[in-house]
C-alpha cells in the first residue's frame, strides 16, 4: 500500500483544480510508493473554499494561509496563488519543513526567487516547479531524442506562445480571474506567464542562455481595475519577443502575446541541428514533428509522430496507441515524477533553483526591452 | 449532495479501466444528482480482480457475475466482458432490476439483440450502450451542427476505421488480451469491433440504412489459439467495406481493418451536404473540419475548428480554450449524460433499443460479404 | 538539334490548352531527340479555332477533322474531343499511320476500345492516352517505391476523387463546356472522367482489378440542355463507388462523385503494404505520404515528403528543392516520356492498350451499378 | 496583334532560366498589349551562353554586357548577374534609355541602390525588381484582403525564411553556382536573399519598418573558394534574426537561415489583427490560411483556402478549381504585370525605389547585428 502525502493546497483557482485533478489520479495510472492525500485547502472566501473542497475531496480548509503551512498533518504544501505570494508562502512553507510544491513562474523576479531557493535549501525540503510542459510525451520524448546527441551540432532554437483572449479594450484587470493582468499581482504580462514555459522547456531541452535583445508592447494602454473599479493603466506587458545566444552556440528566437487573433494557446517549440530537427506544438500536444536527415533522400520528410504507443514517454500508463491524452495530464505526470522522485530522495526538476534559471532571463528580457540593450543573463 | 448510484462491473479489460476513471472522475467535472459508488467488480481471476478493485476503489469483488447481478447493493450493472457474454448477463441483471451500461457492440447479432431489448423494456430498466465516439465533443458538435439543417441536402457520408495491430502472423487469437481476434467470443471482428462504432456515430448523424454490399476478408487464416495452444483456423474477418443507401437519399461508404499499415486507430467521418461539409478524425478527435459554402469566395476553405472552448459541447466543464482532452473524456461524458437522464427520467441514447440497429446493419454487411449480394437491413 | 514531330490537335477545350502547353514547354526543361511542332489544330467554329491556334501558336486550323487526319505534313494526332469522337478519329487517323495522343477515357465502352486497339496495333503507330496523373513527381515516386517491393504484401487499396462543381440544379448539360454532364456525348458521368484516373492509377501501382460490386446515383434528374434548350432527364452517374478485389489478394475501395461539397478536386490514394504505406492527394500534389515501419518505434510516423528534390522524378527537370510545380506539367511529363519512348522505339504507357483495362473496369462498374450484382471485370 | 517587346538577359542562372520562361509562356495565358521577344542573352563563357539562347530562343548572344545595354533593338534589360553587377549595368542601361527588370536585391547596399533609383529616374525608363513572391496568388489575395481592413489595427507580423542546404562544411564558396555564399559577390547572405524577400512582402503588407535590433551568424567559419582554390574566411551571414516596430505600431519578428535542417526553402509569413489573421508559407504556396473571429464562435477556425479559383489573384488565366500552379508562375505574373503597366503607362511595383526601402531595412539589420544596438531605419 503506498504511504500517505498529506497535501495542503492554496488557491483554488484554475491551477488548483488540474493539481487537485492530478492528485486524485495519479494512483490510478502510476504505481507509486506515495499516494496524495488531500488533506487541506485554503484561500480567503470561506465559502467558496468550502464548495471546492467538497467538489474536489479535500478533507479540510483554511482561509489563511499561515495556519495551513503550520499545520502537523500537512506534508507538502502547494502554492497555487497569484505570483505575489509566491515568496512569502514559500519562505513560510520551508521554514515550516513542508515540501513544496509551486506554480510557475518560481517569483515575481530574481531576486525572490534566489531567497526561495535558499530558504528551501537551507530546510532541505523537496520542491519543484509547476512547469507542466516538459511533462507534455511529445516533450518528454523531444528531450530523450536530444539526449541521444542524435540532432548533432544545435544551429537554431525557436518558440513562441500565442494567444488571443485579452484583444478586448472592455476586459478589465485584477481580481480573481484576472489578475494575470495585473502588474501587481503577476510581476509582468506574458514574459512571466507564457514566455516563462517557453524558456524553461528551452533551457531544459538546449542549456543555457547567455543573453537576449527584447521588445514588449502593451497594446491596450488602460483597462478598468477589478479591486479599484476605475480604468487604470495597464502595467504588464501584452507581448514579448526577443533574440538570444545559447551557450552552445545556437541562436534562439521567442515570442509571446496575448494579440495573436485566431491562436488560442499557441506553444510551439523547433529545434534545428546539424542532423535533425524537431518541432512541436501544444493545440496538438500528442504529436511530434521529427526530420531526420540520414533518412533515404528520396522519402525524407518530416515524419508526424502520434505519441500515443507504450514506449514513448508515460504512454504505458494511458490507453492503447492511437488514442489520446490531454492538457491535464502533464500535472499527473508531475505528481507522478515527484513522488517517484520522493522515493527515491532525488530532486523533482525543474527544482526552485532549476525554476530560478528562467527567471533571471525573464529578468534580463524584461531589463533589455527597457533600455533597448543586449543584456546578458 | 448528490445521491449514490451503486456500480457493479463486470469485467476488467481496457473498457473496465476506462468505465471506472469515468465514474472516478464525473462528478469532479459535472454538477450533477448522482454520483457513483465503485460497489463491486467481478471476474473470474480471484486475484486479478482484486488487485484491480484496489487500484480503482472498488468496495469489493465477485469471481461469478451471477452473484454480482443479484446483490441487494448494486444499482447499475455495467458489462465489460467480451461480446459472448453480454446477453446473458444483460438478461439476468434485467431480471433483477438493474440499470445497465453494456459495452459496444450491444450483442453477437441482431436476434440476441432482439432479446436484450426486449428484457429491459420489459423490466423497465435504464440502460444504454457505450458508444462513446458520440461523446467526443467535436463528435457532438457536428451533430448540432448538423441538427440546424445547415448542411442541407445531404450527398455523401463515408467513414473508416483504420488500425494495424495485428499486422503479425505471429499474433495468436484468444484469451484475456486478444478475444477481439476469437470468433467465438467476438462474434466477428472489425466489423463488430470497429465498423459498429462508425455505423453507430453515422445513423445518429445521418439517420438509417436501408441496405447494403459488403466485402470481408481474413487476412491471415489461421493463428495460434491461446485457449487451446493449437494453430486454429482465424473465424473473424480482418477487414470489412460495405457501401450503402442510407434513407435521405445519401449515399454511404465504409471501411474497417487492422491491417492499414501507418494507422493506429483512425477513425475519420465525412458527411458532405448541399451547403457544407463536416470531417472529423479520432487521431486528432479534437478538432472538426468545416466547410461553408456561404463563406465569401475567395477566403472560403476548410475550417480546422480546435474545439476546447467553452460553448463547445461539454468542454466548459473541462480546461480553457486551446486546451485539449482526449479518449478517456468520451467515457465521464457518457456517464454524465446518463446520470443526467436519470435524473431527468429520460433515456440516455444509444439504448440498447438504439444500438439494436447497429446490430442490424452488421447482420446486414456479414450476410452480404458472405453471400455477395446486396442485402437489405 | 532535336527533330520536329508534327503535331495535329483536334479539340481546343480545357484539354487542348493543357496539351499545346506541354507541346510548347517540353523542350525548354528536357533533353530530347524531338521537338513537336504545332501543326495544324481543327475544330468546327472557324473563328475560334483561328483564335486558338494564334494564341498557342498553330501554324495551321482546320474544321474538318478528316482532313487533319489525312494531312501529310502530320505526324502525330492529339484527340481531344469529347469522349464519343475518340474511335472514329482514333480509326481515321490509324488508317493515315499517324501516331495517336488520345485524352482519356480512352472511348465511350470496351467495344470502341478494342477496336481502336486492334487499329492502332494493325497500323503500327506510336499511341498512348493522357492520364496525366500517373506523372505527377509524388505518384511517379509511389511507382518506383512499391516497384522495389518495400511494402510487402499488400493489403489495401483506396481512392476518391470528389468534386463539388455540379451541385447546383441551375447548372445545365451539354455543349461546349458542358459535354461533360451530356451521357452522349461523355458516356458516363463520374465514372469514365474521373474514378478513370484513379482505376489507371491503380492497376499501374497495384495490378489488375478482378471483380467489383458498385452503385451510381445521378443527384439531379433533369438539367437543361445546352443544345436543345430544353429541360432533359440527366443520363450521366453524378456519383460512382465501388468495392473490389485486386489479382493480388488486397481489397480495393473507390468512390467519384462532383457532389462533395468543399472539394474542387480532391484525387486521394492509399496502399496498405505489410511495412509501408503510401498516400497522395491532388490538392497538395507536390507530396507524398510515406510511413515505413521500419523507421524506430518512437519517432515512427507518417512523412510528408516535399517532391521537389534532384533525385525525386522529374524534378531534376525543373526549380530547385522547395520550389513546387504544378498541374500542368504533369502533360509536359507525358509529352516528354512520348518522345523518349519514340526515339527510342518503345511503347509509351499507357498504351491504348493498357487504357482498355481501366475502360473494362469502368464497364464492369456501370454494369454493376445497374443490375446491382458483384460483377467480374 | 500584341507590340514586341525586346528583351535583353544579362545572366543566365537559376533566375535567367525563370525569367526566360516567363518571357516566353506570359502571352499564352494573359491578353496583352505587349510580347516579349527573346532577342539577346548576355554571358562572359561564350559557349555556355549560345547553349542556353538555343535552349531558351534568345536570337543572339552577347559576351559583354556593355555591348547588349547599347544595342539598338534592345528595350528591356534584365539584370540576372551575381549582386555585386547590378549598379553598374543599371546605371549604363539607363543611361541607354533601356527599360530595367533587374533581380533582387537591387544592390549591395542603400548607397548603391540610391545610385539606381536616381539613375532610373532620371532617364525615366520604367523599371521593376523581381521581388516574385509578392505574385503568388495567395500572397496576393492576403494584399487584397488586408487593404479591404478587414484585420482591423494591426498587433503582429512574423516571418521566416528557413534553408538547409549549406550545412555542409564541404560546400565551397563562389563561383557559378555558389556565388550567393561569396560575400563579395552577394554583398550579405541570407539577409540579401532571404530576409530581403521577407522584408518586400512584409512593408507591402504592412508599411514601414522603423527600427530594427538583430543578430547574425556565421555557423562555418571558413569554406574552400572556388575562385581561389583556397580555404578562405566566409564574409556572409549563414542566419539573421530581428526584432523591429513597424509605423502603424505592430511588432516584427523576422528570421532566416540556410541551417534549419529539414527545410527546403519555408519561407512563412503571418499577420495578426484585431479581427483576422492570415498565415503563408512557400512550401504549399498555393494555400492561405484565414482566421476571421467574425465567424460563429463554436464553427470558428483558420481556413485552408486552396487558392486557384477563377476570381482569386491571376487563377482565372490558369486551369480550373482545385488545380495548382507552382513556383514559376510568379514570374509570369510579373511579366504580366510589367507589361500590362507599360501599356498603361504606370510604374510596375515594386520599383527600384520600392525596392530601395528593403534595402535600407537590410542595412539598418546588418548594421545592428554589428554593432548590437537598436537601429533606425
Amino acid at each position: 500500500m503506498p504511504k500517505p502525502l498529506r497535501i495542503g493546497l492554496i488557491g483554488y483557482g484554475f491551477m488548483g483544480r488540474t493539481h487537485s485533478n492530478a492528485y486524485r489520479q495519479v494512483n490510478q495510472f502510476f504505481d507509486l510508493e506515495y499516494r496524495p492525500e488531500l488533506k487541506a485547502v485554503c484561500a480567503r472566501d470561506a465559502e467558496k473554499v468550502k464548495a471546492f473542497a467538497s467538489q474536489w475531496g479535500y478533507e479540510s480548509v483554511e482561509t489563511d494561509w499561515r495556519k495551513l503551512v503550520e499545520r502537523q498533518d500537512i506534508d507538502a504544501v502547494d502554492i497555487c496563488t497569484p505570483n505575489n505570494l509566491h515568496k512569502e508562502i514559500a519562505l513560510a512553507a520551508a521554514a515550516n519543513g513542508k515540501m513544496i510544491l509551486c506554480e510557475k513562474p518560481l517569483s515575481m523576479n530574481t531576486a525572490e526567487g534566489e531567497e526561495m531557493c535558499q530558504a528551501v535549501e537551507k530546510a532541505g525540503v523537496p520542491n519543484t516547479v509547476w512547469y507542466n510542459y516538459r511533462r507534455v510525451p511529445a516533450v518528454t520524448l523531444a528531450k530523450q531524442i536530444i539526449d541521444t546527441g542524435k540532432l548533432g551540432r544545435i544551429f537554431h532554437y525557436r518558440a513562441n506562445f500565442l494567444q488571443d483572449w485579452t484583444i478586448s479594450a472592455d476586459l478589465p484587470q485584477g481580481g480573481t480571474a484576472l489578475w494575470r493582468l495585473d502588474a501587481a499581482a503577476a510581476g509582468s504580462g506574458v514574459t512571466g506567464d507564457l514566455l516563462a514555459h517557453c524558456i524553461d522547456t528551452a533551457i531544459w531541452l538546449n542549456g543555457s542562455i547567455t543573453n537576449v535583445t527584447a521588445m514588449t508592447e502593451t497594446f491596450i494602454k488602460e483597462r478598468k481595475h477589478n479591486l479599484t473599479g476605475k480604468v487604470e493603466k495597464v502595467g504588464i506587458d501584452d507581448a514579448c519577443a526577443f533574440l538570444c545566444h545559447f551557450a552552445n552556440g545556437s541562436l534562439g528566437l521567442f515570442e509571446s502575446t496575448r494579440y495573436a487573433r485566431g491562436h488560442k494557446a499557441l506553444y510551439t517549440l523547433e529545434i534545428n541541428g546539424e542532423n535533425a530537427s524537431i518541432k512541436w506544438d501544444l493545440h496538438d500536444l500528442h504529436r511530434l514533428q521529427w526530420f531526420d536527415h540520414k533518412d533515404e533522400g528520396i522519402v525524407r520528410g518530416w515524419r508526424s509522430v502520434h505519441v500515443t504507443d507504450g514506449d514513448q514517454p508515460y504512454m504505458k500508463q494511458w490507453w492503447v496507441p492511437g488514442l489520446q491524452i490531454g492538457y491535464e495530464h502533464t500535472f499527473i505526470h508531475q505528481v507522478a515524477d515527484f513522488l517517484q522522485a520522493l522515493a527515491a530522495n532525488k530532486p523533482c526538476p525543474p527544482t526552485f533553483r532549476d525554476a530560478l534559471e528562467t527567471q533571471k532571463i525573464c529578468d534580463a528580457v524584461l531589463k533589455s526591452a527597457a533600455n533597448h540593450q543586449w543584456t546578458n543573463v
